[in-house]
């Protein structure tokens, strides 16, 4: 393509609009136009871009034995009525767009694909002979996001791969999963992306396991725990560790002090002198279940810990039939206004323990007449330690678990593993940390659906039974600015090879020199004789301005028709490294055949 | 593909929902399945049409010099607003989904692009050296159809290429209209259609010009007139002919006779004895025009003619400014009720004449004091014609234009052309008439878009001017059943082979017989090797349930490894014309894969 044929247009200046470099270098570098918050054009070369990235995605698949397919965009509110998530989707999140058609129907623009094509699965599957069968598309979705923000990585319309794997048990659905896993693996490192499959939680949406890959780099909204032994990696909302050994308790015997002001864990170790690993703290929540009924959660952790507000969620969410409920709604730290509320008398804030009594509830309809009480792994076995005498001003010290202090008896991880932690796995591994952005997600669904929307097939014994589940999806669009932002430097955007949007760019700093351009007309005409993506700066443009375009729209290897043409030479320039060689026409052709021909 | 890992079903009964061939066979074939109305999934057999549909499509929108791109599906009402189409689009006629985000903003659905592009084109276009330029997609658009019908033919969401060019003056959009119509016609010609390309009307839309891109088939919705020697075709709409010649009237003086119950040219012909061509009809019409004023039109013209509405709307909408108004909002036939609500006195109707004096109309505010009196020119020439009197229960006879009956200023051509009438082109040939279905629309729409969005350029002298705008569509999932509704047989569908989803189709009688297995494997394996594209029905189901599923289906070739096996030969079928011969492994490769290098 000649460039002077190309709608190309490059600003000069920073977008306002742009938070990070590579939302900033695709506006300046004339990839993508926002036509309203969180909505955007993809320019041609972006387009280009985003197909390589889909042919990569579809040539994966398809090797994966999943058939391709399209699914509607606009999907009838009663699908999502079935599975029950039409209210959460349009109202409680509201990120599902709703509209109403001309015969007074509510339709949904679809931001997922489960409740379609659990219909269609219904419809079609009736046998277990027709099991396992994976069906995926590559689609525009839509999310009325509630802050659209760094241009495709949180739009409101943007391009996925979702699929959606159907099995007669857990064990094909496992076999699928590994398959997918390699999948998306070969997936990103042949978009040349460096990223970690992580564990993910998968506690929202059901099912036994989740993995997300993430793209890392620095400006990435999640953040990934390691080992360097590449045997662990998980999303720090899923991530488990050994946090350092406590320090031993110098307590001989329980007593209650008066700790005045000493309502952090700060405040407290510089008043006693002792370890914040000797504190057992306690931290209030309060929990909404779907019945309407709610409860205040006390939950006990080590001094120097965190709790992991997902890990608790999962927690309470597995409590909820305890009191009548099928789902946890909301979850939050009950700050001293929130839970006095709930209180019969005043809490002494700061000073609460574990065991502090359930007399201090208020006696009405829909409160939890029982403090929900959670200790997290940490607590279990510490001896002497510090903690809240439940009276305001004073802290007791030298406590043990049992009759003075009972351990509460649900004792589960709610720690928010950080870096610098042991790795469960090998004890002489540490955590590290890294920032990341999730570009692919799968999960293993289970009957989640298939039970909601009755899509069951006859088993080998004549049975029907619900079918078993698996869903993934991998962010097109997303993972093309990811690759901007894992890729760019100061001049502009560096294209891993294989999603660039063209492979070579010539050059020609002085259009009005006859060899200079019979040269790189010559060169042109051959790459793209041999396959090879081409463009042709053939603009009239100072070769300053060429230059600074060709390092700014990221073109893996630029060819410059300059005073060395004359001896019938190009220089090549790598955009990665900067690296610049002289080579003879058949000798450059050669060269960028062979990295070409690598992919 | 092996079918037994395929999610393959097919019906054996009609699905009530479809009413016409290509519907019925595209459902029970297992190609889509219905979510909503107007609402369809594309299986993955669907899908691969689709896919290679589009492949064609885009290999002729590169050559022709146009740039891929991907403009958003969500649309601001802002930009709708500000060409003065979005209460148009979402309230009189209705046909765009409108929604409201979570901040209260309002939003569109896509039916098309004219909005999005030119905002895009007045950012990025700022002078006449980037001119010409042709942007396309390929996407999924959305109209909320009345009366959405035929599967993908007239659905509320569907596949569509629009592209649309700027320009610098007329003459350059003609030569890319010309380059489009080329276009459009090779790639219909490609996908294995019959068309014709017809001209169109282009009122609506403004413009100076337009050619509709019609499938031949039965089913179609739209009538199409040409002349055999290729020179001229039109779609109903915008035909033009010559009518027969009128026989001379028989009248030698005028007179007004008596006509009891003659309001009709029939009643009239059968008590005068004249001829239809002898009689000027006047048709009553009534017209609201968008500034409220609204006014009674009496259009006269041949008795053996009809009305084009069409063609009458244009010139209303040329007479619109007139009237002080910008456009014609609505025009239907006046029945007696509606013309009798703004007459002062009873109307004679059935008896019109063209010179129905204005004393007839009421006086009111928004009523236009004159009737507005058109004359197709079918009646200008007539001489001592038969025509109403403007009194109950008589015609006058014998009458010419002059003072007696004024010629209506206005002589245009409003009358509907029909198969019988001989060309304009050359009086030897005659319109023939026959069914097509949509598929491409070509337009040059001029500066109706860029001047009311503001979106200029500076041209060679400095000037900032509106660009000349080209905008052009072709309907890609409509296409796709269209070739059914063309290419179709009592067993099935009869892909055209380029855009079938597989090429060939080997069936196993007996998947049982180690013979019959190893050949067909044999032969799958080597049909992919040369990069054929081939189902392997292996299936466990009796030898005719493959016979009837392939005829179905549609695939162009079917082999099979039966009887013949032993002897290492299969029988290769053409599901088009049934023709069957018997050939060896190699001889078969050989010949299937002539026919795909002919593609």
């Amino acid at each position: 393509m000649r460039l002077s044929q190309m709608l190309f247009v490059t600003l000069r200046d920073n977008p306002a609009e742009a938070e990070i470099p590579s939302h900033r270098l695709l506006l300046r570098a004339g990839y993508i136009r926002r036509i309203a918050s969180g909505v955007y054009s993809y320019l041609p070369l972006m387009w280009r871009v985003l197909q390589k990235v889909s042919a990569i995605v579809r040539s994966e698949m398809d090797r994966s034995g999943a058939l391709e397919c399209l699914l509607p965009q606009l999907q009838p509110a009663e699908l999502w009525q079935e599975s029950g998530r039409w209210d959460t989707y349009t109202q409680a999140e509201g990120i599902m767009f709703a509209l109403t058609d001309r015969a007074e129907r509510q339709l949904g623009l679809g931001p997922t694909h489960e409740e379609v094509i659990t219909t269609l699965a219904k419809d079609l599957i009736r046998s277990y002979r027709q099991l396992p069968v994976h069906l995926y598309q590559i689609q525009t979705k839509f999310r009325d996001e509630i802050r659209p923000r760094f241009g495709l990585l949180r739009g409101r319309e943007f391009i996925m791969k979702d699929g959606y794997s159907f099995h007669a048990d857990v064990a094909s659905l496992q076999d699928t999963y590994q398959v997918m896993y390699d999948t998306y693996s070969r997936i990103l490192s042949r978009c040349g992306l460096t990223f970690r499959a992580v564990e993910a939680d998968s506690g929202a949406i059901g099912g036994s396991g989740s993995h997300e890959f993430m793209v890392l780099a620095d400006a990435g909204e999640d953040e990934v725990l390691y080992t360097a032994d590449g045997e662990y990696a998980a999303n720090v909302e899923k991530a488990v560790s050994v946090p350092p050994a406590a320090v031993p308790s110098p307590y001989r015997k329980m007593e209650t002090l008066s700790t005045p002001n000493a309502t952090t864990i700060e405040a407290l170790v510089a008043q006693l002198g002792c370890d914040p690993t000797q504190i057992v703290k306690t931290v209030l929540y309060r929990a909404g279940f779907d019945n309407g009924c709610c409860g205040l959660v006390l939950v006990s952790i080590r001094g120097d810990q965190e709790v992991n507000a997902v890990k608790l969620q999962n927690v309470l969410t597995g409590l909820a039939a305890n009191y009548g409920a099928s789902k946890l709604l909301d979850l939050r730290v009950a700050d001293a206004e929130t839970a006095q509320e709930w209180a019969a008398q005043p809490l002494p804030f700061g000073y609460i323990g574990p065991d502090l009594p359930d007399t201090y509830l208020k006696t009405t309809a829909n409160l939890i007449p029982q403090f929900i009480r959670i200790a997290d792994t940490t607590v279990a076995e510490l001896k002497r330690f510090v903690t809240g005498a439940n009276k305001a001003e004073h802290h007791r010290v030298g406590v043990n678990w049992g009759n003075t202090c009972a351990l509460p008896a649900l004792v589960v991880d709610v720690r928010k593993a950080q870096a610098g932690d042991r790795a469960c796995h090998d004890p002489t591994q540490y955590l590290e940390t890294a920032r990341g952005i999730e570009i692919g997600h799968i999960f293993q669904l289970g009957t989640k659906y298939s039970q909601a929307m009755q899509a069951t097939y006859t088993n080998e014994q004549g049975e029907e039974v619900p079918l078993v589940m698996g869903c993934y999806g991998i962010g097109v669009s997303r993972l093309a600015q990811a690759a901007v932002e894992q890729h760019h430097d100061a001049n502009g955007i560096i294209w891993p090879l294989a999603i660039a949007p063209y492979q070579v760019i010539i050059v020609v700093p002085n259009i009005t020199d006859p060899t200079q351009m019979h040269l790189a007309t010559e060169l042109y005409t051959k790459l793209q004789t041999v396959g090879i993506e081409v463009l042709l700066d053939d603009r009239d443009e100072r070769a300053g301005v060429k230059f600074k375009d060709a390092d700014l729209i990221g073109i893996p290897y630029r060819v410059v028709t300059g005073r060395t043409s004359a001896k019938g030479e190009v220089e090549l320039v790598e955009r990665a490294t900067g690296k610049t060689v002289t080579l003879s026409v058949s000798e450059a052709i050669a060269y960028l055949q062979q990295q070409v021909d690598q992919l």
